[in-house]
């Protein structure tokens, strides 16, 4: 085993430094965010920090990028101006697709159009899921925390609907991932698809699993 | 596809939505979190919200399940306490042991002996990381922040040290998770191993990948 102290980490370069740390983590959710300005401009952006909050009430997470003078991020500026988005897993289908809205385009210019994605529209919800997304998910923004060590923000917000399809649903509410070919993503660029291990029971002090 | 609005989510059973919702991000990073308190004693849980929050500085983010009256969250209090903890990824040899440590163990019984894990102490640091994870991470706890919404909190800490194998280091820093079987969890319960589909290059505007 190697071992690194965070003032060598700090010495390194800096795109290496990024890798590094963007590997550490282990495995991540790979999703698209889907959003309209207020102006009715449609922006799709993939994430790879979307997380489970809670399910009572439904909950997720994302952080944003770091916020610098200059700097236009469009999906949250446009989630906080409509309060509204979309979450939509990455497949092993739409990965690349799902990469390519990573490049910076202008604001005029739509992803979907630029890599190839089609957007759904789920009526009275003013924010476009991805169609080829096998879990489509709408979700109202409920607060944006500012994160003050790197300038990023937490964004907490509740579930209002989502798309699934059937067949990939348990009897008890976990959807397969495996059946609907979610993508992972390592580090910044790196996509895997998931191998099923086991589903383990739920865990008590005095019944050991090994 | 199926459509669920939140209101019908809301009445299904508890067991169900909590399963269902915890599905809905993708696959999940699997990781050990090593504490101690202040009084020595050690601990060990499997956390499933760790995410990257930046690199410079190096952070990491995770979630807290959520506070209660009466409930007891010794790795948070433990952080909260020492001001340390380790988060090491969970690998295919380990899923088991890693799942087991859920278990509501007293705060008196240290979850490494009872799971059957080694603790590993780097020298000048006191909270324990786990000796069989390929990835062992020293963090300093910065920060709490309380997510009002369903009484959890989003803990932010700053990479202090770093332990991993060098075979698994590519020249720009990624680090190759296959390699190192780094799991993956789906929902509450479900372990994947990672299956590498492709390393996509910086995506830029004027030049699809497609």
């Amino acid at each position: 085993m190697e071992f690194i102290k965070e003032e060598e980490l700090l010495a390194r370069p800096k795109d290496w430094r990024t890798q590094f740390v963007n590997s550490l983590s282990g495995y991540k959710s790979a999703n698209l965010i889907g959003t309209c300005s207020a102006e009715g401009l449609e922006n799709l952006a993939i994430f790879s920090s979307v997380v489970h909050l809670g399910a009572h009430p439904p909950l997720m997470g994302l952080v944003s990028r770091p916020f610098a003078p200059g700097v236009e991020r469009h999906s949250v500026e446009n989630m906080r101006s409509t309060g509204q988005f979309t979450i939509n897993q990455v497949h092993t289908g739409i990965y690349k697709q799902a990469h390519q809205s990573s490049a910076r385009y202008s604001r005029e210019e739509s992803e979907f159009a630029a890599v190839g994605l089609q957007p759904f529209y789920v009526e009275g919800f003013g924010a476009p899921a991805v169609a080829e997304a096998h879990i489509q998910i709408g979700l109202r923004f409920l607060e944006a925390k500012p994160i003050e060590q790197n300038n990023t923000l937490f964004i907490i917000a509740e579930i209002d609907w989502v798309r699934y399809p059937r067949e990939a649903l348990a009897d008890d509410g976990h959807i397969l991932l495996h059946k609907i070919d979610t993508a992972a993503l390592a580090g910044l660029d790196s996509y895997y698809q998931g191998q099923a291990l086991e589903r383990l029971p739920y865990a008590k002090p005095d019944k050991p699993l090994l």
